[in-house]
C-alpha cells in the first residue's frame, strides 16, 4: 500500500481494540443486542478499512498495470477485480 | 451483449412474471412473510441476471479494451469496476 | 397487507415497467454497464417495497400475535423474522 | 449470553489474532488484493460470531420475554429485531 497505508494501520489497530472490547461485552454477560451492535460498528470499520486498500490499489497497482502496457497484468488485475466484485455481491 | 444475451432476456422476461405474481399476492391479501419469500426469489433472480451481464462484459467489453491498447479506454473499464464494487459493498 | 397496501401495489407496478425496460435495453444492445446501473436501480425499488412490506407486517400481523396472547403465535413471528434476519445476513 | 458464550469468546480471540495479521501484511507492503481476501475472511469470520449471539439470543432473552407474559418485553423485542433486519437489509 502507499498513501492509504498509515490511515489503514490506524483504523486496524483501532478494530482490533473494538474486537477485544465485544469479547469484554460477551465475558460481563452484557445484552446480546448491544453486542450485536458493537458487531455491526465493527462490520463499518471494517469497510472502511477495505475501501482504503481497494483506492490505493486503485490508485497505484493498476494505474502501474496501465502503465506497464504489460497485457497479462492488466488482464490479471481485471480478474481480480471481477473475483472482488462477485463476492461482494453474493 | 453477446453470449449471454438471449439468457438474460429469457430470466428477465420470468422476472417480470414473478413481479407480477408479487403483485397478484398483494392484491390477494396473501401473508405478508409469504410476501417477502417471493420478495426474496426476485432478488436472487435479479443477482443472477446480473451475473449474465457482468460475465459478459468481462469476456467482451473488457477484452476489447485491453485488445485495443487504448489507455484511456483500459482507464474507463476499471474506473467503472471500482464503481460497481464500491457500490455492491456498501 | 394494510395501510401499505396501496403503495406497495404501485411500486410493484413501477417495478415490472423497470424490468421491461431492461429487457428493452439488453435487446437494444444497450453497453453492459448501463444495464447494470438498471439492475441495481431495480435492487433499490425491492428493497423498497420490502421495506412497506416488513413495516406493515410490524404493525399489524406481530401487532395482533402480541395482542392475541396466543404464545404458538408469537413464537411463530418470532422465527419467521429471525429467518429473514438469517437471510438478510447472508 | 448462554450456551454460544465460550464459541463466542474463542472466535473472537481468533478474529483479532487475524486483525492483527492483516495489519501485519499491511506493515509488509503485501499485496492488495491478498489484502482483501484477509479482510473477507474477517468479515466472514464476523458474521460466524453474529450468528451465535443471534441464536442465543433467541434461544433465551426471546424465549424468557414470551415466558414472562410481559407484553412491553415481547414489544421491546420485536422492535430490536426489526432493527437488527433493517440494518442488515441495507
Amino acid at each position: 500500500m502507499h498513501q492509504n497505508r498509515d490511515a489503514a494501520l490506524k483504523r486496524l489497530s483501532r478494530l482490533e481494540g473494538q474486537i477485544r472490547g465485544i469479547a469484554r461485552m460477551v465475558e460481563e454477560d452484557r445484552y446480546c443486542v448491544d453486542v450485536l451492535t458493537q458487531i455491526a460498528a465493527v462490520r463499518a470499520a471494517l469497510k472502511g478499512v477495505e475501501k482504503l486498500v481497494i483506492d490505493d490499489h486503485a490508485a497505484h497497482c493498476i494505474e502501474d498495470a496501465l502503465a506497464s502496457g504489460d497485457l497479462d497484468d492488466q488482464r490479471a488485475k481485471f480478474t481480480e477485480l471481477l473475483d472482488l466484485l462477485d463476492k461482494a455481491r453474493s
